[in-house]
C-alpha cells in the first residue's frame, strides 16, 4: 500500500476528544484510512507528499439527511413562500410528478451533478432518502438508485399521504410491500411525523416496521409545531430526529439524556421561516447535534455544508467548533458511523481518509468569510477528489 | 467592431422599466456595450454567438461599498464578537496597523486575490475605500493602489481616529493635506458617523470640504444606533448612506423624499448581529435601496453578491427582484453610474455590458438555491471575464 503524508497543514481538526485541534500538523494516510496524525515535527515518511502550505485540514462534511433524487423544480413555491405564504408539507407532492416522470438515467444524471456540487464544497458523504416515489414500485426505483451513490439510503415512504389514498392504507402499504420492496437497497426507515403527514400513531407503526424489517430508525420531527415526533424518536432509539424548531422543554431534556441526534437543518430554516432550533438549550442539556443540509427541491434546494455551518454560527450561536463538529462528527453518529474501522467524521488513525482542506488558516473561515468558496483540496477514502 | 450575440437566455433581467424581464431573449453586445436587447426570434446576426443553453442572463453585482485593500486578519475579533461581544469600532485599527506594515506589493496581491473572487461570483463592479492608512501617506498610498482596480475610490480618512491623534486636529488633517494627498485617485469621500467614531459635527466637516474639492459624498450612518447619520447624508445630497440599521419614522421619510440611496450590507448585519435595516418600509416610503458586500477584514469577509442577494431575500424579506435590482441598478444609482453611455447596473442598449449568466433558469435560485455557486459567465465591458 501507498502511504500519503499531508503537511503544511496550519490548523488540523481531529474531532478526537484527545487529539483536539493540533496545530502545525501533519496526517498519513493509507489503504484509504487515516494511518497517523501528530505534529508535523514528528510525521513519518511516506511514499507521496502534499504540502498543504499552511491551510486548515478538517474531516469532509458528513451531511446526513438529504433527499438527493427527485426531478423538477418548486421555485414557484419557494417564491410564494417568499411572498409571506406558510410552508405546507403537500408540496412534496409536486415532486413526486416530476420523480415518477423522469427516466433512470435522468434522475441519475441529476444525483450526479448534485453529488459533485456537495462535493465540490467539501461534502464526503452523504445520506439519501426516498419519499418522492410513493408507491411500491417508484420507491423502489429510487432506493436503487440512490444505493448507486451512497450506502446510507433511507427508505422514506411515508415522506406525505399520496393523492387518492387513504392515509391508513397508505401506511399498511409501505410498512407492507413497498418496504418489502425497497428492503435490498436501504439501511434506514424514517418518518415525517408532523401534521398534514403522518400521526404519531402512523408514525410508530412505520418505524416499527422498519425495525422489524431490520433497519435503523429517524424521524422527521417537531418541524411546524410542537409535537410527538422526538418523543417518538427518543423512546424508540432513533439515530435521529430531524428539525427539531419547535421544542418543549421536555423534549430538550428527552434529546439530553438520550443517544438520538437532534439533526438541525439551518438552510431549511430560513426558506421555511421557521424559527431556529434551541441550539445552544440542547448543547446545555447534553444533547448531540448534527448538522445536515436537508437538500430537496421545495424547502432547501442547496448541498453547500459551509452555508449551513456559517449559518449555525451567525444566527444559531454555536461556536464555529460546535457547528463543524456537528457537520462531521455530529453527522456520522447521525449515521451510526462513527467508530471502528473506516469510521466517519474524524481525523484519527482507524478513520476514513474522507478530508477537506480550506483555503483558509483556520476553520473559523467558514463563518468569517460566509459565502466565500474556501475549498482547497478534498480526499474520499484517501484519494484526492479535487 | 465585433458583435457577440447571446442567445438561449430563458430569462433576460434588463432592469429597464420598459423592457423589464424577457423571456427566450437574446442580447447583442459590441464595443464594450450593450447594442441590443429582444426576443431571441428577433435577434439580428452577429459576428460571433454564444448560446446559453436556456440559463439566466442579469446584469453583473455592482458592488458599491467595499473596503478591498487592506492587510492582515480579524478573525480572533470576529470569533470574540460570535461569542457574545458587541462590535465596537476600534477593531479598525488592528487592520490600520496590518495595512501600514504591507508593502505595495502585497496590498496590489490581495486586491488582485479579492477581486478575482469576487468576479468567480458575478462581480463586474467594485467601489474601494481606503481607511487603513489613517495619515497623509498612507491614505495616498491606499488610493493610488485602489485606483488600479476600481475607477470609484473613495477616500475614508474619516474611518476612526488614530491612536494618539486628537479627533478636531484629525478632522483638520482629513480635511486638509490628506484630502489634497488622495485626491488625484479618488471621486469620492465618506465618514463613519458614528459613535466611537465621528460626531455629525466632524462628519459635516469632511463631508463639506470632499465637496469643496469635488468629491460626490457617502456616509457611514446608523449603523450601531440611531443618529445623525441619515439625516446628514439626505441634507448634504450624499449619493449614499450605508449601512442604516437603526432608523426612525423620520430617516425613513427622509430617504423617501430624498435621492439619496439606502446601501444595505446584509452581510455585515449578520457578522455584526445589528438588526437587519427596514428594508420593506424603506421601499414602501420610496426610497431607493442598493445591497453591496461591505468587504472588510472586520465585520464581513466576504464578497459575495450571491449571499447578501439570498440573506435579503430570505431574512430582509425582499423579493428576489427587488434584491436583484438593488445590487445591481441600485448599486449603479448609488456610485452615480445609472445613465447615459456605458451606464451599469441594466442590459439595455447603451449600458457596459457588464453581464452574469448562471447555471439556473431564474434569478429566484440566488434564494432558492443559497450557498450554491451558480456562476456559468461573466462578461466585463462585453468581454468574456469567466
Amino acid at each position: 500500500m501507498t502511504a500519503e503524508v499531508i503537511t503544511g497543514i496550519a490548523e488540523l481538526t481531529t474531532n478526537d476528544p484527545e487529539l483536539g485541534r493540533i496545530r502545525d500538523a501533519a496526517v498519513v494516510i493509507e489503504g484509504g484510512l487515516v494511518a497517523w496524525v501528530g505534529e508535523a515535527a514528528a510525521a513519518p515518511d511516506a511514499d507521496t507528499r502534499t504540502d498543504l502550505g499552511g491551510r486548515a485540514l478538517l474531516p469532509g462534511w458528513v451531511d446526513a439527511h438529504t433527499h438527493l433524487v427527485f426531478a423538477g423544480d418548486r421555485s414557484a413555491e419557494f417564491e410564494h413562500r417568499m411572498a409571506g405564504h406558510a410552508y405546507a408539507a403537500g408540496g412534496i407532492r409536486t415532486t413526486v410528478a416530476a420523480t415518477r416522470d423522469a427516466s433512470d438515467d435522468e434522475l441519475r444524471a441529476g444525483l450526479a451533478s448534485r453529488r459533485a456540487a456537495a462535493r465540490a464544497q467539501g461534502t464526503t458523504w452523504m445520506e439519501i432518502k426516498t419519499g418522492y416515489g410513493l408507491d411500491v414500485e417508484e420507491e423502489a426505483r429510487l432506493a436503487r438508485l440512490a444505493a448507486e451513490v451512497s450506502p446510507d439510503v433511507t427508505f422514506l415512504g411515508a415522506h406525505v399521504v399520496p393523492p387518492g389514498v387513504g392515509a391508513d392504507e397508505y401506511v399498511a402499504l409501505v410498512t407492507g410491500d413497498m418496504l418489502e420492496a425497497v428492503r435490498p437497497w436501504v439501511r434506514w426507515i424514517d418518518v415525517f411525523c408532523e401534521r398534514g403527514a403522518f400521526t404519531p400513531e402512523q408514525s410508530r407503526a412505520v418505524l416499527e416496521a422498519g425495525r422489524a424489517a431490520g433497519l435503523g430508525l429517524r424521524v422527521h420531527g417537531n418541524q411546524l409545531g410542537e409535537g410527538e415526533g422526538v418523543r417518538l424518536a427518543v423512546e424508540l432509539g432513533a439515530a435521529s430526529v430531524d428539525h427539531c424548531n419547535h421544542l418543549s422543554a421536555a423534549d430538550i431534556d428527552a434529546l439530553g439524556a438520550s443517544g438520538t441526534v437532534a439533526t438541525l437543518l439551518p438552510a431549511c430554516d430560513l426558506s421555511t421561516r421557521e424559527p431556529f432550533p434551541p441550539a445552544r438549550a440542547l448543547i446545555d442539556a447534553g444533547a448531540t447535534l448534527a448538522i445536515a443540509s436537508n437538500a430537496n427541491p421545495g424547502t432547501s434546494n442547496t448541498t453547500s455544508m459551509p452555508f449551513c455551518v456559517a449559518t449555525a454560527v451567525l444566527q444559531m450561536r454555536l461556536t464555529v467548533e460546535e457547528a463543524v463538529w456537528a457537520a462531521t462528527a455530529g453527522g456520522a453518529r447521525a449515521l451510526g458511523r462513527h467508530d471502528g474501522p473506516g469510521a466517519l467524521g474524524g481525523i484519527a488513525p482507524g478513520f476514513r481518509a474522507d478530508l477537506l482542506a480550506i483555503d483558509a488558516p483556520s476553520i473559523s473561515h467558514f463563518a468569517y468569510r460566509p459565502g466565500m468558496d474556501l475549498t482547497y483540496g478534498v480526499w474520499e477514502a484517501g484519494v484526492r477528489a479535487l
